[in-house]
């Protein structure tokens, strides 16, 4: 591909994502925390980037970052991401998305002399992954109305320090949060493009992939109670041992997801108590997380899962509780915007498929204020993210872009004939 | 039971045995942690009791506390204990051992006026629990020379104290030991009576059990090595996950232990890396505790849940290795003390089992030295200890002294008869 130098150009995004690596990673990966003064340096080389470019640029009072490129109409078409990572993150988790809508918001202002048919916002999301203070998706569900203050307030990270007071760091005042809807007025389309974070493209040989949605979450601590016993004396029969149901329970998850082809059910954390060798486990804590894109198949595993539970408590003479960590229904994309998502996708690869989303992004909440949204995947090599070994092929890279700005014509397209 | 005061009197032991726990213990129970300043109590009470009575008194060079009333022969029955308790332990497990031995020797010193037909030792074991350190049996193992100074002169209690200065501040030199095993020197035979810390004698409503032997015990580390994936993001069918591998060998071992009535096998802890709701476990990690009288049924399960693991790690696309924490050959006791164990047993409760134990025992170190030993149990309710509320009927522990006693005559008869 060689384009002439003011036209799109997806090979200074792979050089741009190399620049940005080599600025806020170490040895360990990418260090883009929220609220930390590397995640601040990557934003401030974001604005650099965009100079002498016609954009306004402002913070919102979630401390989202956007740059508008007025069109004709203000009607809006938005294209999101983020620079926070984890901690020993990977290159591509996140800004891939907005280093991509950066080359798409440069071709759409020098196509038309910097006054598209309609406005154009690149958004940086703020704190997407919840790092540090465990709230993933914090500026997009401010924008959205989602977010509840009283439930973050008290948050803290592990040294210690308030989440309040990280924020006011950066001048975002927690109670000012809910002022960052005002940036939804006439956004008329959202669109995000992502890592897939997962083995499914790869394994079907394919660049690129339609996201449907993002799947819904059920998110809960089953706790079994036992008796603790001492392993020498007590006979195999007068046993009340917690682990064994819960070790049943985590071998039943793959019946309960057996009938749903997208379903995923993992136990992700099980402990043992007292949890030495020479006990039998009188308590066992387990986390469970279910996920599909369809509510009825989330609300049946979920049912599932919990009958499973009483029956193998029954079983092993224990008793279980549960408690609800954390849920969200299930968010489908905009159908239209799927059928324009699937058209760029085959245009730029020849073949597409469409998928849901395991993991949630800031399109979901997007989606969830009734703004049109829509994802596109790019393959990820061995389903790896949140890891330094996070890799994509740069020519899969490079197409992920060319597909995103097709998209972004189509729907710049789709909003003046439709709004 | 009304008594002259010279003869047994088992109320006495109940109502020592409630004078100790009165001293030694605070609102979570039994506090006479080997090599503490409580402990020490316990042992100074311990020697007042003694006091009066035609006994020798010293300590040896492990820190074992003997109380020697001579005999008209050199030869040396022993009846041992232990003072030390596990921290918030129970008021029975050791010393219901001790209290009865002091009761049965103040028996054969008021009966043979002060000079039995053979000797009579009472013995206070030093560290049965290793409650602190890590090391179980450290005064019986050196007596019996089993004991490695070198495995244990680098351990640390969880403040950082060194075993060796704990020990030299109780006057016991890590390098003297060995020396303990001057013991032996006369040691016909070895009686030991102790709370069954397990559920069976409850179960079948007996009073009083005989013990066939300590069962031997493997003990491992098992760790199943799978891979780390977001828990939305990867499908079912593309998981290596290491917990399930980990569960369906905790459910295994009841197949393993199915065919030997007494075995037991228990996955006492169990661990999960990343350990995150939101990640397929990578890595878990699990400990195995296999207990059997039988060495060959002891082989037989230790290979047949190595045999398991590989079977798991392969269905689950994982991979496992194998680590020995400890292991210990059974120790069967003496035959003819068998059956004299369960003549007493019989002549005080009209029935009798005989049945391994799980625990060890300092008995089995004092049979691993080729000195003829034999236990007794007394029943558990609810098989509870190493817990404040670790019980047993008072009716039956005044049954237990009488039957102490009782198989107290019949050794000494023995020994007299046979050596």
């Amino acid at each position: 591909m060689t384009l002439p130098p003011t036209t799109l150009n997806p090979k200074r995004t792979v050089s741009e994502l190399k620049e940005l690596r080599a600025l806020t990673s170490d040895v360990n990966g990418a260090q883009r925390v929220a609220w930390t003064d590397t995640w601040l340096a990557a934003r401030n080389w974001l604005a650099s980037k965009l100079e002498g470019l016609p954009v306004e640029h402002h913070y919102d009072a979630a401390g989202n970052n956007w740059f508008t490129l007025p069109g004709a109409s203000e009607k809006s078409l938005l294209i999101g991401g983020h620079l926070d990572s984890v901690p020993n993150g990977g290159w591509l988790d996140g800004s891939l998305n907005v280093i991509a809508g950066l080359e798409v918001l440069r071709r759409f202002a020098t196509e038309f002399n910097g006054k598209p048919p309609v406005t154009i916002r690149l958004v940086d999301w703020a704190d997407e992954e919840g790092a540090r203070f465990g709230r993933s998706l914090l500026g997009s569900s401010a924008f959205a109305g989602t977010h509840s203050i009283a439930a973050d307030r008290g948050r803290t990270d592990r040294d210690g320090i308030k989440m309040e007071d990280a924020l006011r760091r950066c001048d975002v005042e927690m109670d000012n949060l809910p002022n960052a809807a005002i940036e939804q007025n006439h956004a008329a389309a959202y669109l995000e493009l992502h890592i897939e974070q997962g083995p499914v493209l790869e394994g079907r040989n394919l660049p690129l992939g339609v996201v449907l949605g993002t799947k819904g979450v059920e998110r809960h601590n089953i706790t079994f109670h036992g008796q603790e016993a001492h392993s020498g004396s007590t006979p195999m029969n007068a046993r009340r041992d917690a682990l064994a149901a819960a070790a049943k329970l985590a071998l039943e998850l793959r019946t309960i997801t057996k009938k749903h082809p997208d379903a995923v059910c993992t136990m992700g954390s099980l402990k043992t108590f007292p949890g030495i060798a020479t006990a039998v486990v009188g308590r066992s804590e387990a986390t469970l997380d279910q996920r599909d894109l369809d509510p009825g198949v989330l609300a049946q595993m979920f049912r599932e899962a919990q009958e499973a539970s009483q029956r193998f408590a029954g079983e092993e003479n224990c008793t279980v509780e549960w408690s609800r960590i954390w849920s969200i229904e299930p968010v489908p994309f905009h159908p239209e915007l799927l059928d324009l998502c699937e058209q760029a996708v085959r245009e730029v690869s020849g073949k597409s498929v469409r998928l849901p989303s395991g993991p949630l992004h800031d399109a979901a909440e997007v989606a969830r204020a009734g703004i049109p949204a829509v994802m596109m995947f790019v393959q990820s090599l061995k389903g790896i993210s949140h890891n330094k070994i996070e890799d994509t092929r740069e020519d899969h890279l490079e197409m992920s872009v060319v597909a995103l700005n097709l998209l972004a014509s189509k729907t710049c397209d789709w909003i003046i004939r439709t709004k």
